[in-house]
């Protein structure tokens, strides 16, 4: 018998999933009780702050894995690793799963904590422009940059079911870091 | 009296205006007929295939209205044009409003549409770089990647609920294009 707590995160790791997928307008309990298996007197037990506090957990779970990525490395390394993630995402889910937050802005959904999961991964990859040479406002700038790209990239490549619009952001991207990066 | 063609028109302007705020699962033919005042019965006269037709008609309304903006000028003068109408944008809208195309393909719906538009802005783009001494596989990738961080930046900037992400992606393409261009 699952413990207690595996319910939770099923939910939680469930209404990421389903952000990803169907927009936050879609992502009802219903749906994630459906998709976790989880047991439908659980919901206001865990979460009593019910569907809004679901989402919320969500799109904090997903912003703390790109964040981490972000911190654990060198950024070119980093680059690499998100755009093998997305890579990955993309293809497995047939090209019909996104970023969560992107997701809940574009519903006008926790804006707040949208732009929370924004500005660590802006905050951790600026960090680590700044560390190989790149003056702090630019480093700033350059971050905010990279990462409206991969985000647009990956909405583009959903439209396409293609992954050409990621591989032309990779290629730029690659090719501005080589050239402002210190070496 | 309005003319009948006035309450199509108003319907499609209405369902690309909910499109960039609401998003596609919310934009249901209710919400258009509320925010149109169109007549319930012009619904299937009009549109004889309902709400899927509608939906197309704003997501092309949308494309078209871009499309055409970059086939008019020469890239820098169009990069500030689309950097323009968005601060407005999402001014206006107190930043609950973006791309409608986007608003679409997150909720995976007329993916086809929404690539056709995202390929005729890419094709344009490319274009006008390419005739401005960019070689033509370049001009394509940076295209892409272009309007991807264009996209991606309106998204941080509705989470954000300020403008710094678009004026990131603002400064880095405007260097990038100054020293990519032909003087």
């Amino acid at each position: 018998m699952p413990r207690r707590s595996d319910a939770r995160e099923r939910m939680v790791r469930s209404a990421a999933e389903l952000l990803r997928e169907h927009g936050a307008s879609a992502t009802s309990i219903d749906l994630v009780l459906a998709h976790s298996g989880a047991p439908r007197g659980s919901v206001y037990h865990h979460f009593p702050g019910g569907r809004t506090q679901l989402i919320e957990e969500a799109v904090a779970l997903s912003g703390d894995f790109i964040a981490d990525l972000i911190d654990a490395a060198e950024p070119l390394a980093v680059i690499d690793k998100f755009f093998a993630l997305w890579r990955r995402w993309l293809v497995d889910s047939d090209f019909r799963a996104g970023c969560p937050i992107v997701s809940v802005t574009v519903a006008n959904e926790t804006p707040r904590l949208a732009a929370d999961a924004f500005g660590r991964w802006t905050d951790g990859l600026a960090a680590s422009f700044a560390e190989h040479g790149v003056p702090a406002a630019r480093a700033r700038r350059l971050a905010t940059f990279v990462i409206a790209a991969v985000e647009g990239a990956v909405v583009m490549c959903r439209a396409e079911r293609s992954l050409a619009p990621l591989e032309a952001a990779a290629g730029e991207i690659n090719e501005l870091l080589t050239h402002t990066l210190r070496k």
